[in-house]
């Protein structure tokens, strides 16, 4: 094999992974937004298909030839290139040593645990859930042996998330976030809470949607490559960094739901349309980690959008879309009703303080679930008291409990954590950015293109071609949990007068 | 082999050719509706990837063993089953009989034609898409030595849309209806045209798009199974038989163009939506041909939607939706308006009687094209002098003239005459739905389910598992194009007091 023939066929198997990817992307895309209502069944046949397909396509050991040879000429690749090798090596191998039946077997798994999950929500009945919960744990210790047998079993699903992130390093980081946010959120709570009840007026819906497509300019989303559309929940889709989509869900008493659903989606959107050209259709051309794509989705949602400047800069468009609703209400008053502090249930809708508590809660159920010392029975007693010690609060029943979020009926263990560290890593690199820049006066004008440019720069033009750690390393040096903590307090103490 | 799994094999095959007709057909679907304008790139890498892979699925020799052992097996097979073999190994013979570069150069010409032909449309310059249209036509003659070399060529691709159907079939049918149409058009002309100036007044989108929730519900369209979406150009997409979508257009001053096209792609989608459940995801699950598709759109919208017992049905509550556009005229005006026929120069825009006249043009330039005695040159002076001969009118440019339709631009040569057929059949089978029934007693009251029902019985539910001469014949005897012409002769001598 030439290397000249082998730097195509590297190229060709990306692309088809890309089309793979594109297929599947379209049909879920479809099926949660405009397909009619009684069509899954046909969906599942195709997706089922394509992943197959997929699955063969990548487990062909003619790959396994490819990257081997890539891989001993890879002083001659481009560092691009290079990179693409080591990191298909990384998945080649890793899905080599899952066992096909095995594979499969977990795929029709977690294809019908969705359901049961869906219905047990519904019946809040955690019962419903618990023998196929019991099978998915199995599964995912199992596979951990696959993907690292040097590991813990939580670490090697941790690694599969954030690379290079482990339960040491979380311990620390949630010990240090919990000795400050938990004495931070009593202080708050023995102030008075500030008056939200305007959030929960009429917001007509079109009015809404008009809102959301000024949301998109102030955030320099281009219209011609991102659209947004709507869904149940929000979430963000990217074929290719010329095509994105973003979705959210108007409810009609709530408009700060798809206010900062929209500005939330729209960070995740900026980092993939951001994202190198020359990385396109290969498998770098995605955000590098969910942490990453967290840190910058929470950037534009909590550090920008819950900033006092940014409010103060669409208030005045929004008093013209809801004129009647937010009659007798300023800026500063809405700035302190979005940023209300109040332990709460159900984590999508926690603030920017206590979020974290909540993602603390599943990170100490899954360490022990995954590690073996918590028996999925006993999951809904751990995860109400847990809530009591983290939040005070009293969990009524189990559909707003331990069944509230999707991930485990999807096979995600070790995924929840990343929502925390890309909280973290955003205020770090908000830090940054205002040692480098003027951040807050072109922001109080509306004007956000400086803040799109450093994270250009920093973050989103790399797509996948460092590691997550060296990712943020780069943008902002090493991670320091302690700096996410002293932003929280800062904007607290002064918001609740501390 | 053992047969069994031979017949594993056989379903897992098509459900693998269903997946990627689904993956491709979703990408469609988005590109079309509501993708971000900037993004055909991305979409043209997926879909040029998709068709690489099913060519290549499909074009294994392990697919041509298969159906030889299947069809060495053939007396032990369910029909269903039979029927599939025989048609895939029609399929696969004609694709391997198509070398592979070639084959590659076709799709790449068709992928890029569609632009050039929008270019010079838009520019109404034939020159612009001279080029290309020489080497489509060549393609398509020696593609069509490779479907059939027994044929001459245009006869083998009219047998690819309209299996059965040729150059001497189509000759005698539309010479019968030359002669029986022309005839009556001119005595058409020379009375006074009906009023229909209210179909231009001013029909807000908003009240139209009501107003086609309300037509699919008179159609009998289930929507937690077929949904309406807007494009450019209505048309019809179908996953599976429990998974249709429809599309229209809508014209604020241009009423009956929306109604119209959701009844005829209504009739689309009835058609799909009626094949029998055990045909889904083979290669049956479709509508058998062109033709009869054509047959019950054209049922749906001309036969019955523009039908005074319908328009009387529907009428009140057209007046609730539109009172303002509507007020002063009667169901019957809106029946002549909607049937008013006069030549015109764009074949989508026709009326009833002057349709199959725009067809003939079409098939009068395509068979000599292919037959190799018309020069892609001499397009534009052929057209305008047939024009001129069937129709009357005088072609003012390009863009209203030959450069009109796509469908050359997509490599399909052939396909014209199928409408024709398709509304003839569609006569036919009124004709021998009338002997069967009353068809206009419920249909006057709204009620469109005893022409379901027997459309359903008579057509639908067989999908691929006939000849569509065969299903024709199944519904309502021999074709007899007469039957067309005396259906026109009458409507029209009663429309126009002849």
């Amino acid at each position: 094999m030439e290397l000249k023939q082998a730097l195509d066929r590297l190229a060709e198997l990306q692309r088809k992974m890309y089309a793979y990817r594109a297929a599947s992307s379209s049909l879920y895309l479809d099926g949660t937004t405009v397909a009619p209502k009684d069509t899954a069944e046909g969906r599942g046949v195709a997706l089922g298909v394509l992943a197959g397909e997929q699955h063969k396509l990548f487990s062909d050991p003619q790959v396994g030839e490819l990257l081997d040879f890539l891989w001993a000429h890879r002083d001659g690749l481009d560092r691009p290139v290079r990179r693409q090798v080591e990191e298909l090596r990384r998945s080649y191998d890793q899905l080599r040593r899952i066992p096909a039946d095995e594979y499969m077997e977990y795929a029709v798994l977690t294809n019908q645990a969705g359901d049961v999950w869906r219905r047990a929500k519904e019946a809040s009945d955690f019962q419903l859930f618990r023998p196929v919960l019991e099978k998915l744990v199995a599964f995912n210790i199992k596979f951990a042996g696959y993907y690292d047998s040097a590991k813990a079993p939580y670490d090697a699903l941790l690694n599969e998330y954030e690379r290079g992130v482990d339960m040491a390093y979380l311990d620390k980081f949630f010990a240090t976030l919990r000795e400050r946010i938990v004495p931070l959120l009593h202080a708050v709570m023995e102030k008075e809470p500030p008056d939200d009840s305007f959030l929960r007026r009429r917001y007509p819906v079109d009015a809404q949607r008009k809102f959301s497509d000024y949301l998109m300019q102030v955030l320099g989303l281009d219209r011609s490559h991102c659209t947004i559309g709507e869904t149940e929940h929000p979430y963000t889709l990217e074929f290719n960094n010329k095509d994105v989509r973003i979705t959210t869900h108007y409810h009609e008493d709530n408009m700060d739901f798809s206010m900062y659903s929209v500005i939330h989606e729209g960070g995740h959107a900026k980092y993939e349309l951001g994202i190198a050209d020359e990385l396109q259709y290969t498998c770098l051309a995605g955000g590098v980690s969910m942490g990453v794509h967290e840190s910058q989705s929470r950037f534009y949602e909590n550090l920008i959008g819950r900033s006092l400047p940014f409010i103060q800069a669409v208030f005045p468009k929004m008093k013209e879309f809801f004129p009647e609703q937010l009659a007798g209400v300023t800026a500063e008053q809405f700035y302190r009703a979005v940023n209300k502090a109040q332990p709460s249930l159900i984590r999508t809708e926690a603030d920017e303080l206590t979020y974290c508590l909540h993602v603390m809660v599943r990170y100490e159920i899954e360490k022990q679930l995954i590690g073996g010392t918590l028996a999925v029975k006993d999951v809904p007693e751990t995860w109400n008291r847990l809530y009591k010690e983290y939040l005070g609060v009293d969990v009524p029943d189990d559909s707003q409990g331990c069944l509230q979020d999707s991930h485990w009926s999807g096979g995600s263990f070790g995924y929840f954590p990343s929502y925390a560290l890309g909280s973290a890593y955003g205020a770090q690199m908000l830090r940054n950015m205002e040692q480098d820049m003027d951040v807050w006066g072109p922001v109080s004008k509306g004007d956000l293109s400086g803040v799109s440019a450093w994270l250009g720069e920093k973050v989103h033009r790399h797509g996948g071609l460092m590691e997550p750690a060296d990712v943020v390393k780069n943008a902002c040096g090493p991670f320091d949990p302690t700096v996410f903590a002293d932003y929280l307090e800062k904007k607290y103490s002064q918001l609740y007068a501390l």
